[in-house]
């Protein structure tokens, strides 16, 4: 099931590490700490145990959207002057 | 349908703007650039009108996903040692 996770985190070099995991389990960046891509539910489960383990602040927050695709097709993007429709 | 808004906005004024609209649309935020709330498909489509005016750089993203209840359920936050699950 496509995956979106998104975060809040101070730490500008954690911020960094989570992003390359991120990339090493095969998600894509859509924004500077959004990440979306394919896992399994027991892929899912092992990131966030994977991610639980990182030296994370008290402020600092990962969520982890699974989003069907039924749902991601109404997705909508917007930029400079337009709305982009549809998965990202 | 729960709306998830998430955005990467380079001036720290309109961030700030950009989150007070969102609050005024009765969105409630989960993250420092990330806000969820129950928007009906009009709504979301005049929020998304309203937002594409705002004098966003050639950069700058905001990306709306509606989420419905079933995939909400299995949303993940991660924080300092934990994984909660649920709707956030």
């Amino acid at each position: 099931m496509k995956t979106l996770i998104v975060y809040d985190i101070s730490s500008t070099k954690l911020r960094s590490k989570v992003a390359e995991i991120l990339k090493d389990w095969g998600l894509t960046r859509i924004q500077l700490s959004a990440f979306i891509g394919e896992l399994t539910p027991q892929e899912r489960n092992d990131l966030a145990e994977y991610l639980k383990r990182l030296p994370l602040s008290e402020r600092d927050k990962i969520d982890i959207f699974p989003i069907c695709i039924k749902d991601l097709k109404l997705h909508m993007r917007i930029v400079k002057g337009s709305i982009k429709h549809g998965e990202p």
